[in-house]
């Protein structure tokens, strides 16, 4: 039992007060966790497109303040009721996904969309009680995708929480919890593309570099980067990316460039973006017959994604995923793994 | 060798002299195969749908004068250079796409596509020569889809027939050289529920019966038929659904009833119908997490398929298929067989 179970913790935490204004690092009272939740003192945390999108609010629900942050790696501090998987001293990654394991997306092979934890960015409050375990001076500060790892200690349910090998480096393994695991699920288990074949990704931020090396991994024999920020390939390449196409260089939809390139269409894509014109051009550059296009990016609320429905009769598969179809408690540990066998 | 062999034919055909007017019974000459085609005396030929579509040529290109007709059996009369696989007698199916056997598509698993014989409406004419083999008085009539089975005898190409068991009833066995199999195996072959799962059918059709009658033989516990026209459901019990739906009946969307019958959506949906508003109701029907859509109607040239992107994201899965993922030549021979054999 560490000295602090079961008392309130003041710490550091940077909080956002309003939409698009600076984080504020203030001093916050986090309350014990209560029962299924746990407290965890982050080590390490870093920053997503996620947490940017969200505290821009640009038509997202405005809930402030708040204290975002979700890819993150701690050691539990305390445990609430009915918390046997975890105790304190176990190191952690936090993920804005949960795994109840008891609902039918849990059970399912197929589906990690926890009914009861699936993301959920309009939920300031935890669970168990409807209520926040942020406060200054008594006044509640909102919690973001049930992890607000931007303080140094956190509440989270623990469905929400991997366990991790303790010799894995938190400071390095602490972007598993989102943007990496994410690409390389979204290859690997999604898109799964098989040896020799030729795979699209399109945008290569963090999430987009790391589907490149799931096809990679993979085996996969062409790696076709695609990105409206050229600066980007020299870090793509080191990711497994085999040749790039910036969409501005032709004046032709990048679909019909990428068709010509193969032959008729890349066997996988994979679109790590956002954007809705990417995830249009990731669907219909895939080939016919057996093309499968994995859509990866948050979409604007208002986006529609548009296609003929010909390209689909003509045998292509469109998919989404969330998390890489990684189950957080279930997977994560062995995506560390991975990474200290560095698995190539 | 048939007495016929090497000689013009003259025999009936209902031939189309123009869009939407009635059919007009003429007599046509029949000219001998080329290299790779196949002489056919048709026995039994069906109406599908299809045909009526490029006869109304509402939008399509219209061509005309033609022959149409691709749902029928037959007797080979005589071959062309080249073909070894059939010979004069033998019982076939002709396919409106067909299996050149060495082609990408042909060679994938996952495809059938055949770069060289896959349905293509446009074209009236034969690949050896670029000409028709059916006249009058001189004059061509176009063929359609390589089939022009509503006529005593045409001219196929070796690839788009399927050579079936002899004991094989054609008048029955017909309907299985399109929208039979094509709704089976739509079911069977691409939407592949799992025992006990529940199945939406959109359309009930012959195509969809198929799709439905596919869903009873994967033991589907719930078998939903959703058509405009009620009449449809007495039909589709026979064929095994279970429960129907008739959108005008309710005055909300219909993939918000089927979600609410469903607790929150069905495991598989088979699109049936050409309509483009029931292949976005049956994408969105399906569950999050791991459902399944399969488009099988053919769409009009101008419908676009519409959809907010986080129902992709949400982990679904929309597909296509053209003739439920069968490959004519290697495939249709077991699907007659599973008839013959009356399996359940
Ligand atoms: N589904 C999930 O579970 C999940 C998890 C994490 C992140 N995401 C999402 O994945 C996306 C990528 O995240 P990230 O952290 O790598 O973002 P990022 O901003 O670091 O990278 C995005 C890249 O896409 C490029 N891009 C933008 N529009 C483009 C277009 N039309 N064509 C080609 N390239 C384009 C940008 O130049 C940039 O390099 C974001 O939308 C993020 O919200 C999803
Ligand atoms: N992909 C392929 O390989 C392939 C092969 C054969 C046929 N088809 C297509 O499959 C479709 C069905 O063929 P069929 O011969 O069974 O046609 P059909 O006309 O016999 O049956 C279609 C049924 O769909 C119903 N329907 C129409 N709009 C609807 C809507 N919005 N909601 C619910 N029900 C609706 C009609 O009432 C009808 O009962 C057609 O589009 C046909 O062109 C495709
Ligand atoms: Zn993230
Ligand atoms: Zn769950
Ligand atoms: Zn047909
Ligand atoms: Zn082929």
């Amino acid at each position: 039992m560490s000295s602090t179970a079961g008392q309130v913790i003041r710490c550091r935490a940077a909080v956002a007060w309003e939409a698009g204004k600076p984080l504020v690092i203030e001093e916050v009272e986090v309350a014990p966790p209560q029962t299924n939740e746990v407290r965890v003192k982050i080590l390490f945390t870093s920053l997503c497109h996620t947490d940017v999108y969200f505290w821009e609010a640009k038509g997202q629900n405005p809930l402030f303040p708040r204290i975002y942050g979700h890819e993150a790696g701690g050691i539990v501090e305390s445990v609430g009721e009915g918390v046997t998987d975890l105790k304190p001293g176990d190191h952690v990654l936090p993920v804005f996904t949960g795994e109840c394991k008891e609902c039918a997306h849990c059970k399912s092979e197929e589906s990690n969309m926890c009914d009861l934890l699936r993301i959920n960015t309009d939920r300031g409050v935890m669970l168990n009680d409807g209520k926040s375990r942020f406060s200054i001076n008594g006044r509640p500060i909102y919690h973001f995708v049930g992890t607000s790892t931007f303080s140094e200690y956190t509440v989270i349910h623990v469905g929400c929480l991997a366990k991790i090998n303790p010799l894995a480096p938190l400071d390095k393994v602490c972007v598993l919890s989102c943007g990496i695991s994410t690409g390389l699920g979204a290859t690997l288990n999604v898109a799964k593309p098989a040896k020799g074949s030729t795979v699209a990704v399109f945008g290569l931020g963090a999430v987009g570099l790391a589907a490149a090396e799931g096809a990679r991994i993979a085996g996969a024999s062409r790696i076709i980067g695609v990105d409206l920020n050229s600066n980007r390939f020299k870090e793509a390449k080191k990711f497994g990316a085999t040749e790039f196409v910036n969409p501005k260089d032709y004046n032709k939809p990048v679909q019909e460039v990428i068709a010509e390139m193969t032959n008729g269409g890349v066997d996988r894509s994979v679109e790590c973006t956002g954007n809705i014109d990417a995830m249009i051009s990731a669907f219909e550059c895939v080939h016919d017959g057996w093309g499968v296009a994995v859509l990866v990016g948050v979409p604007h609320k208002d986006a529609v994604f548009k296609t003929h429905p010909m390209n689909l009769l003509n045998e292509r598969t469109l998919k989404g995923t969330f998390f890489g179809n990684y189950k957080p408690r279930s997977d994560l540990p062995s995506v560390v793994e991975k990474y200290m066998s560095k698995v190539q």
